[in-house]
């Protein structure tokens, strides 16, 4: 980890908490963010935690023009005994460097961004909702600022970490959704930037959205970009099934994300003995499983409503309704172990939580 | 047109003018901008043309997160009479409403967009470079700024136009460029956000300029996302051949974006009676041309540059030099034309030209 020198600056007015027990995804924010900048000559430079406040940029500022960003989503829960975790969070940092690469981006230094993260978390920890399933949701964010109207990478980036938080993604909760398969609108495909996690990825996404939600669905299915025949996510979620005792997910191709909620679901179904396979799958099998009766399961992962069951999927004039529309079995031991181990009530065999201690805290 | 009241705020401190025979490409911007903000509610409201100035967003604005952005790029020349001229504008605001509709976004009123930029224009006369091929560039773009985290069309926007008083996008002029045809990186596929002029195209685009560019190429030439056969565009621009006498540009499949260059050649090509072809044209093909020694001339297409021959193509580690490596006939008509008809010297037989009239300020 480079020696950075992070300054904190403290807000002297602290806002009004939301009530914790009715939030909104993605609606309130906490009283502090994590800011630093990037310069090609300076590199990345002060680091600052300062209050929560408007970024300020020419309108020229290639974000708003050429889209070269990147994100990242993770959680801070808040355990039984007061303890502030974190699951898994150096996958998210080695992530947004990968999206960095694919973007032409600077690569942030992961275990400074990691320090960084903590160290808000410190400063902000009576912003962990403690009801069931609420957390703080953590968006570190990378956006390109050089004010030039040109196609080519940016000079100048600002990398920020704000916080939210979160009750329920889904307001249905672990409900299972309705899926319409999508025929026409593409996701992301081979070559493209569908495993970096950048801007451009969902606004594209959005127009699907819409046609499906008019029609009545919370999400669509994406297929691949070339033949239209291969699955590839859920909404913007990784996408898993239980075909006949086995669990099935799309190998990551280079149009998938490669989730950090999947990867832990193959390592825990991997650990528990259940039959498993990463590969292509067509929604010709899924459709021919279904027929069968032996299609068991579907639902969507990622860290925002870590386990969405599918209760029914639309395709091709044809409704397959999977598991007469309730959540399955794996599905909801996926979701109880892996909240478990978030929340530290459940033993966590792989070592996937981070306490974030107060001692990180170094003013 | 909806008759928006327009409030017109001018600075008391206009700017030092860069030396508009040095100018580069979107580094300079003038002293005035139009606003104008959307929200659900109200629709666009608040039109205005105010000082040039920084914008302020919260950071959970959707556009550093989602991408969810259009823009247009046009130009305007002053004539050697001093006239303010435009090239087919309208074209530009109809292209940004199908953009629009493909990301979600509020139509704007096309016909009050032009009006309002003929107004920002009248006020930013002077910047109008007056050197050969140098102009002033126009840019429209409307990002989404609804402070929110969730994937989801955005609540609210801010439309603004821009405006750089800019040289010759190429340094190298209107000389021949080499060019990588790419076989990794895709830009976009059918489905996709290709033929919508939207941040996420460009930053996905970065990478492949990149490679290419320490391997010594300027551009790459896009092939579909599907099979990686069939040529798209070059850059950031449409492209354009000539075979054996005959001129094909690849037709608009939904992965291109439908460029108001590209028409406008078409048009003239079609009234030189000069044999035209708008389809599918694979990269092999291209190369047995080549081959047969039948591709007299090979060009990219696109407001900044106009027409931007092509050298030399590098596929399958063969380098296919074109016309010798010099400009061709066709390419440097076709570019004496165009620019003639936008700097009012040629006549203007489709009635292309618009020119801004001082009486269309009204403050
Ligand atoms: C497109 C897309 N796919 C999948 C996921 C799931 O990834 P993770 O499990 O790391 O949250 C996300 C993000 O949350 C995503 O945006
Ligand atoms: C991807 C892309 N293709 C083609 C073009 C050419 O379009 P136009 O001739 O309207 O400038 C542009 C924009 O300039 C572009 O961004």
């Amino acid at each position: 980890m480079r020696d950075y020198q992070m300054e904190i600056n403290l807000t002297t007015a602290r806002k009004q908490k939301p009530a914790f027990d009715q939030l909104q995804f993605g609606r309130h924010f906490t009283d502090h963010m994590f800011v630093m900048d990037y310069s090609t000559e300076k590199g990345w430079y002060d680091p600052r935690i300062i209050p929560y406040q408007p970024v300020t940029l020419e309108p020229s500022a290639m974000i708003f023009h050429y889209g070269q960003t990147v994100f990242e989503g993770l959680k801070a829960y808040l355990s039984k005994e007061g303890q502030v975790l974190l699951f898994r969070p150096k996958k998210n940092m080695e992530r947004m460097n990968r999206s960095n690469v694919r973007l032409c981006m600077p690569p942030i230094d992961e275990a400074f961004a990691l320090y960084a993260l903590k160290q808000l978390l410190s400063i902000e920890k009576d912003w962990i909702p403690s009801y069931e399933g609420t957390s703080l949701y953590i968006r570190p964010f990378i956006i390109s600022t050089e004010p030039f109207l040109g196609v080519a990478p940016s000079n100048s980036y600002r990398f920020m970490i704000i916080l939210s938080p979160v009750g329920a993604y889904y307001k249905e909760g672990i409900n299972p959704v309705k899926i319409s398969v999508e025929q026409e609108f593409v996701r992301a495909v081979q070559g493209g930037t569908g495993n970096a996690k950048t801007a451009g990825n969902y606004a594209g996404s959005l127009k699907a959205q819409e046609v499906a939600g008019n029609a009545g669905y919370s999400q669509v299915l994406w297929l691949d970009g070339k033949e239209k025949k291969y699955i590839e996510e859920v909404g913007s979620m990784n996408v898993f099934f239980k075909i006949n005792g086995e669990v099935i997910t799309p190998v990551l191709n280079g149009s998938i994300l490669d989730g950090v909620t999947r990867d832990s679901i193959i390592r825990l179904i991997e650990h528990w003995n259940i039959p498993f396979s990463e590969r292509k799958i067509s929604m010709e099998e899924i459709y021919q499983a279904h027929k069968e009766g032996i299609l068991e399961e579907a639902f969507g992962t990622g860290t925002a409503a870590v386990i969405s069951p599918i209760g029914e999927f639309y395709w091709q004039n044809e409704e397959l309704k999977i598991n007469n529309g309730e959540t399955g079995e794996l599905a909801k031991k996926l979701y109880d172990t892996l909240t478990g181990i978030q929340y530290g009530t459940h033993e966590d065999p792989f070592g996937w939580r981070v306490e974030v201690l107060e001692e990180a805290l170094k003013i």
